[in-house]
């Protein structure tokens, strides 16, 4: 028996984490849900699911709390989230945006497995992360690929590691279109089924960035061994070059309980039985060189991975804020990327060195936001 | 120094081994080229390498033998053959056809590495591969792409494994066409340069089949765990899938430099400094079923592979035959696969015990499909 536990339990991730241990209930013991909201979903969970604890972040109805069921805790916000943590062997942080930073910190200060799919507490928390390496598993399409493949391989032997992105809905819109697209066509990806922010930053090819950060802090890689490339399909999630001119794939459906499988139960593999998937779906494959030109945030990460520090939280502010702009239509699609990149030119604050400091760092980027507005529209 | 030996030098896989040899000159040291004939193109093989031994099966002519480098020592036939095989410690077998059969008995005999590219030898001698696998390296670039994604896998961990396969020129040739099709098509292989045999064993599926037996004897799989695909592109050499609902791929330029280089040096990976190889090369990917109606190869070598004994030598020499009669224009191509299916469907000897007793199984087979000609035209 496992005993994990799934913090931002009512999002993408966390939902098909559930339909895992709803699949594998005799192998995982259940101890806690963490949800920002006492919603309705998040009471549903807890009574399908029965785990020990149940925690939010807000302060939850009366009526909400009586409906929960007997066999749950309700403990609310970080003292639930360490109870949580403490009792588990492994934790799910599938929790969005920068308020996954302390469940990363707690999950690893703990010696607790860490199944990552925040992204932003990876990048921002890149030396914890790297000490703490044995006790990651990314979850990640890609980056849980690119584990297994880095698992199989002599890093020695690695030429190249290639992160594959869809290339969003607009990969094949000419340039000058973009500043002409409404959010509701920045949010129908291709082939993920994701949250609001994460849809638009794949459509700028921001969220491949951010990744790339990501692999780098996962796996100790150096940036200009990564490769981001166009891969419509998404079904190679991971890819590497061996120094022979032969390459790996790592390949499967456009289905996030495989990893999160992966994840729950590594190094062991379970059978995959929600479904038979045959070969013949994983065609066509297709690979494309990004048009850097028109997805300038490719760039801005790669030179940002490269500088580090403080750039890292501020890029994470800077595009969270440009993004909802973009959501109310108060600016166009093509400018949240300059935005965010004329926030980087204007960091005039230090390298973060507590976890406060970072959250400042991401706060900093998010409010220069709206003062350098002016200057890029 | 890895001392290396190539039998069936002036063929198509030993030319491109000795390809490998020249580029890695200082890290191997050439034993013995060994070929058939005394050719002019063994004698300038002779003279760029300068190997310790030369053999040839037909006796040279005079003027031959006197313009052999003095380096090197002359040797003629099976003597020859077991001298280079005992100053060895790695040898390719790279000749063609059941004449690869002693070799690869010597050579696992002796305890040394085969580089395991005669087809035959491996299905004949499946018992003594079995119990010497340490020691084999397939060369084949499907069994040497499965080779290494099986050496990275749990064995129980793996739901099917894939050999691919390019469908031969006739893949779109609806199957009324080919009663008419001519050995020049045929022989026009879209992917990969090979020897005649094999490029119509390509296009009748019939290699594909082979290799079925030779995987099977190489790992030990169960027949019903290999499943044939087509990928015309010839770019995914191996894939097994995994219980996990993940699938691996092994992918590389259709190069056989690659694998052979893999081979000569495994475990330890080398440096590919040919050409700079792309990720962009490898794509498009597709994969398609195969038309088992039109490709009964296919289902034969299935059968066969289940079965084994006896029928496994009489279906190499009934393939050689029918392919000759193909060549020779006197038979159609849709004609070769019948003819093997009666020969294999008339077996009345028992199971082959000895070489010699394996080999005349061979011949049994070849000279069969004469016999049973009439019944099939």
């Amino acid at each position: 028996m496992i005993k994990l536990s799934i913090l931002g339990s009512t999002g993408s991730v966390g939902t098909q984490a559930l339909d895992v241990v709803r699949a594998y209930r005799q192998d995982i013991e259940l101890v806690g849900l963490v949800a920002r909201r006492a919603s309705d979903k998040l009471l549903n969970q807890a009574r399908e699911f029965k785990p020990k604890y149940v925690v939010s972040y807000q302060e939850p109805e009366k009526d909400w709390l009586e409906s929960l069921p007997k066999e749950c805790v309700y403990l609310k916000g970080e003292e639930g989230l360490l109870a949580v943590v403490e009792e588990s062997e492994r934790v799910l942080n599938a929790i969005s945006g920068i308020d996954g930073l302390l469940p990363t910190f707690f999950v690893l200060s703990k010696n607790k497995i860490l199944l990552a799919s925040n992204k932003e507490s990876v990048v921002c928390l890149e030396e914890l992360i790297r000490e703490k390496s044995e006790n990651v598993v990314p979850v990640d399409s890609e980056h849980n690929a690119l584990f297994q493949l880095l698992s199989m391989t002599d890093r020695k032997e690695i030429k190249k590691v290639y992160l594959t992105a869809s290339g969003g809905p607009f990969k094949d819109t000419p340039i000058e279109e973009l500043s002409k697209v409404k959010p509701a066509q920045a949010l129908n990806h291709p082939t993920w089924q994701m949250g609001q922010k994460i849809t638009v930053d794949s459509a700028t090819l921001m969220n491949k960035g951010i990744e790339l950060l990501e692999a780098k802090a996962l796996f100790g890689l150096d940036p200009d061994l990564i490769e981001v490339v166009i891969h419509p399909q998404s079904l190679v999630h991971g890819a590497i070059k061996l120094k022979d001119g032969s390459f790996l794939f790592q390949v499967s459906p456009p289905d996030m309980k495989i990893p999160i499988m992966n994840a729950i139960f590594y190094p062991e593999r379970r059978e995959y039985h929600f479904r038979d998937i045959s070969l013949f779906e994983l065609s066509p494959i297709v690979f494309e060189r990004v048009d850097r030109q028109k997805f300038r945030a490719l760039s801005l990460c790669e030179w940002v991975a490269r500088i580090g520090g403080v750039y890292v939280p501020v890029l994470l502010g800077a595009d969270e804020r440009a993004v909802e702009l973009f959501l109310e239509e108060r600016i166009s699609f093509d400018k949240i990327v300059p935005l965010v990149e004329e926030v980087l030119s204007s960091v005039n604050i230090r390298d973060p060195e507590t976890i406060e400091e970072i959250i400042q760092a991401v706060e900093w980027g998010y409010k220069k936001v709206d003062e350098v507005l002016g200057k890029v529209l």
